[in-house]
């Protein structure tokens, strides 16, 4: 599963890059956790891999996590969306060159 | 359907920013495209999404885009990923509010 995050950011850190560092290892550590990317420009996009639907929901969850949503919502993100969505298929640059 | 590319660039331009522009514009009047967002940091993260995969597997052939991947493997990616995954639901800020 991927869960694509994209945010718009309210201006000032207000606690956002702690936050932000503290769930990103926090996450790493929840069972069926695969991996995330995430970057930041004009918004910002986080992907988050999971081994199952089960786990992406576990993790939306976690107490702490819904501490860090809630303060998302009221403080750090001026917009965002969450798409839920189930990888049907991968390659990457080693594959294409195989190709 | 969500398209996720992730990748890393090679050091300098070398045709990079104009080609992007372009194939964003030239995605965007693509049958069933439905929309992109993207952002960059230490790796780029760009998300497409269609309204099917005859779509987004359209878009991955049309011709000058084609000619874009192939600079693409060859000289700004150092790296890159490709996930096609199927959105299965979303939800935004607002719909967080309602909650």
């Amino acid at each position: 599963m991927a869960v694509i995050f994209s945010s718009v950011r309210t201006d000032g850190d207000n606690g956002y890059g702690a936050m932000a560092q503290a769930m990103f290892d926090l996450a790493s550590t929840q069972p069926g956790f695969l991996g995330a990317e995430d970057a930041r420009e004009d918004i910002g996009i986080t992907v988050s891999y999971w081994r199952d639907e089960a786990a992406a929901q576990a993790w939306k969850q976690v107490a702490a996590h819904l501490v860090a949503q809630r303060r998302g919502r009221d403080h750090w993100y001026s917009d965002y969306r969450v798409r839920v969505a189930q990888v049907l298929r991968e390659y990457s640059r080693t594959d294409s060159e195989l190709k």
